[in-house]
């Protein structure tokens, strides 16, 4: 038989990723961060991650890792259909939904894949999805392999939201959020979008990462906040690697959904289930939260005094709705000078750039840290400011 | 505006997810597996699960991930992309490749992330994707989120996949296929398989999931074992969660592969990056598989000794090609009461699905451990005999 492709030598086959690369550093946007260390350098001031409470390095997260490791072992063993559920994963998914004041939960080993098991678990062959359009990558790959119909509408567009639910072909329908969006920190009014959805007979998935553990009573969350923790129409999606510093995710809902999740989702049967280590860490967290309820304020308050010394240093920002702030910059190209001339002077910040970056604009990205200063903050507005391309 | 849908009360949005679970109920295909603790019971003999070498409660990789955990914190405190790129994934990528002789290595939290990543990242438009069509969900997945072309070939088939290649629209092609399958545990010829890719200007990708610290010289794979952990035109996936007895998964092959990956792949750049913990473990894993080569061996005689003895006892298996054994049952009922018989005499099986049982029919599945000792295999398939079914 003969191949209708050009008959290649082993060594061609994979020439097309050198184009693509070619392509990609041309227009400045490839991403090599250089990998860190251990411990900060002293001095330093980190604007990157997610670690929006400092517990990722808090001696008793880390120590919960520690000690469950050694008396559960490094890994689980298996999946959680196959061998691998253990107690303290039941633990989690219990303090998780008590925490909330949801019914029920399911912890993941990754919040990508929490996020694509809940929109496909969700959703199906009768379902239509609504989706913002701005929603972060594990939300669109879990439409994408949804079976049902998918509009994506315009961002946070409550009546793009009502205009698709009501010319929807199916009868069933799901619509798709974050409550603070991932790229510039900006928010959904839940409220109104849960308004939307029930006069349209939907169910509403909110992916809190951004807001679980930054906003609401003690860290609660956005989707608590809006008094929508224990609604019987309401899902929530977070990570346990944003503000409790650890690594995995959860979906948390009403106990049909979360049945549901645990029966059918493929990414929480078929992949490996939480190691102990990071369970119990995550579960320390959640005492760390409840014995420091105003650690999340903190940061929200020093994210919006980043926002205002940028905005009077007569730069533009988004507005903070939670613990990100992001800044335009002029193109790819510069925010990486951008970045790293703010490095040179001992700050760090990110870089988001298409097609993250929804609108296609590259942006600087910041997080604010309860840890933070205000001085720190003084200094962090004053390197930026610095340091910003002429545009 | 008018809903096109019934106008529903919120709590009745999510009644069709009783209806499902009603449905799964009836035919048998619900799983509730019962947390485990901490310790297995003394006695008992584990058949489930994954940890082929008993690693997940090795001491060295436990101590890992505890002293890891205590010097660099519980998480990552960010994606790879954003914040979260650690000098300990840069150190676990180089090991894993320096093991099994590849240019280049990428981590990732989970097993299934890696397996998207790679499928989506190494196929696009312009690419035919074919498949065995019995891979795993995380390869199925990968293959519905690429852009191309997607054919399911028959199981284990060269000439069904050199059809597929022979008749397919596009130029470029990506063969995908486990080494080992996770649900009988049977293996592809991978010297034929990549005879047939190269015949057809095609690159290779494989799951070396369960081939991986099993299977060829020290565990380091099938991948490995057929001389093409080096090749140009082929990829291997992995989980660190299987025979490392860990948490995540890894992609390795050639430096533009897994350059591709990095740079665009989704689940790399927008997921928490692995927890410190858990990448240490993953390296003191690596460094136990090198000080005990005769491990995986063992694990594998463990699986034939089981196969042999359950065949001479007069039931149908799995021939097992690595740790991994299969019986078939009668139904998935069936199979249930039968997996409980086995627990009630110390002896834990999985019991495996449709529609993860590929073919409709339902499995019990056995995986072998190093550390099963004679008298255990002898135990085990004199109770896994008496309480089989009768068909």
């Amino acid at each position: 038989m003969n191949a209708p492709g050009p008959a290649l030598p082993p060594d061609e086959v994979f020439d097309w990723l050198d184009a693509d690369a070619a392509t990609r550093t041309e227009a400045g946007l490839t991403h090599r961060p250089r990998p860190r260390g251990s411990a900060p350098a002293p001095g330093e001031i980190d604007l990157t991650g997610d670690d929006y409470l400092g517990l990722a390095r808090d001696k008793r997260v880390a120590g919960a890792t520690a000690a469950a490791s050694l008396k559960w072992g490094a890994g689980a063993a298996g999946t959680r259909l196959l061998g691998g559920s253990l107690e303290l994963h039941a633990e989690l998914e219990h303090e998780l939904a008590r925490f909330l004041g949801a019914p029920a939960a399911a912890v993941f080993p990754s919040a990508y894949t929490a996020n694509l098991a809940a929109v496909t678990a969700l959703s199906g062959a009768e379902s239509a999805i609504v989706s913002d359009k701005y929603v972060n990558p594990a939300l669109v790959d879990g439409c994408r392999l949804a079976r049902g119909d998918v509009a994506a509408v315009a961002h946070l567009d409550p009546d793009a939201v009502a205009h698709a639910l009501s010319t929807r072909r199916k009868s069933r329908a799901l619509v798709v959020s974050e409550s603070v969006f991932a790229v510039d920190g900006d928010a959904a009014e839940l409220g109104g979008l849960v308004d939307t959805c029930r006069s349209h007979g939907a169910a509403l998935l909110v992916d809190d990462a951004h807001g679980f553990g930054v906003l609401g009573d003690g860290g609660r969350g956005a989707v608590h906040d809006a008094g929508l923790s224990s609604a019987p129409d309401v899902v929530t999606t977070l990570t346990l690697a944003g503000a409790l510093g650890v690594q995995g995710g959860a979906v948390l809902g009403p106990r049909r959904a979360i049945r549901q999740i645990t029966d059918v989702a493929r990414t929480y049967g078929h992949d490996a289930a939480p190691a102990p280590g990071t369970a119990s860490a995550a579960l320390a967290a959640l005492t760390a939260l409840r014995e420091e309820p105003d650690l999340p304020g903190t940061a929200v308050e020093r994210a919006m005094s980043l926002a205002t010394g940028l905005r009077t240093a007569g730069l533009r920002t988004s507005l903070p709705a939670a613990a990100i702030v992001s800044l335009p910059a002029p193109s790819a190209p510069a925010a990486a000078s951008w970045v790293d001339a703010c490095a040179e002077h001992g700050v760090h910040v990110s870089r988001v750039t298409p097609p993250v970056a929804p609108d296609g604009v590259t942006r600087l990205r910041l997080t604010a840290r309860a840890g933070l200063s205000e001085s720190d903050v003084d200094t962090a507005v004053k390197v930026i400011a610095e340091t910003a391309p002429r545009s």
